[in-house]
């Protein structure tokens, strides 16, 4: 498989998990933590219009495309913005997606494992969460949608039974 | 339709046109115009592995993944790299993939529309040139496979008859 099949592959599980997670959300707001260039963001925005759902993008620098910068832009390090975050809205995100992984693999995981704890206590009650690393959190972990292959993207729901981070 | 639906569209024509062309290459040698960050160099080098094509990336600049730099690698303006290049091999290149189209729509479209020049002095006859801008050159444009919309991307072929670039 070429690198392009490979990034085909991923970006088409990438779309298919936003829009299977998107169909049964619970009440409340988006976080897209990982902004890049800005292209699952513009689909959030687009499958999401006329919900009334805010969107919060979170990245360390901004390299979205000009035409695509987020109203609610937050950035730096994940660390600072999500606890600020958290202290700002409280528990009252119904959905997130992770997008963070970069080229370093031990960087990308090491930072995924420490994004539950970040992330929790954002969250709502069933509350969705999809990201290209494997978190490995306390949170269930739900069935993926058909054709994507299990270890190449992730949805977890976090409820008051999982919720251990 | 998201830029993300756009992107995956953009990538899957992009890998049909490829796929599609290669299967009835004449012999000769392979251009990849536009380098980038080496994903369809990388499609091309698996594809072609074993037939004993020499594959040349050109760009302007090096941006490709560590892991996939080419072994022949031609850094500079298309501009001068291509003439040089058809000083080097002569006609001898029997397929080119260009994907060189930037953010800058202006400025793609009047890089394209140089190319055919450019091009048609290493092409022999038969040769099979595979774009995303539309060169507007004087090869005979082919039909694009299946699922691929017209002006997604574009194939051509260069033959005696119709070799006014």
């Amino acid at each position: 498989m070429s690198r392009l099949d490979s990034f085909i592959r991923r970006l088409e599980a990438q779309r298919a998990c936003l829009d299977f997670s998107l169909q049964n959300l619970v009440p409340g707001a988006v976080i897209e933590l990982g902004l890049g260039n800005g292209r699952s963001y513009d689909h959030l925005s687009e499958r999401l219009a006329g919900s009334g759902r805010t969107i919060y993008a979170l990245d360390r620098q901004l390299a979205a495309h000009p035409d695509c910068v987020p109203a609610e832009l937050i950035l730096g390090d994940f660390r600072d913005t999500l606890p600020r975050l958290a202290v700002r809205l409280g528990r009252t995100v119904a959905f997130v997606h992770a997008d963070t992984g970069s080229g370093d693999e031990a960087a990308s995981r090491a930072q995924a494992l420490a994004l539950p704890a970040l992330l929790d206590p954002l969250l709502v009650d069933g509350a969705i969460v999809v990201s290209d690393q494997d978190m490995a959190p306390g949170w269930e972990a739900l069935p993926l949608p058909d054709g994507v292959a299990p270890g190449r993207y992730f949805i977890w729901r976090r409820s008051a039974n999982h919720s251990s981070a």
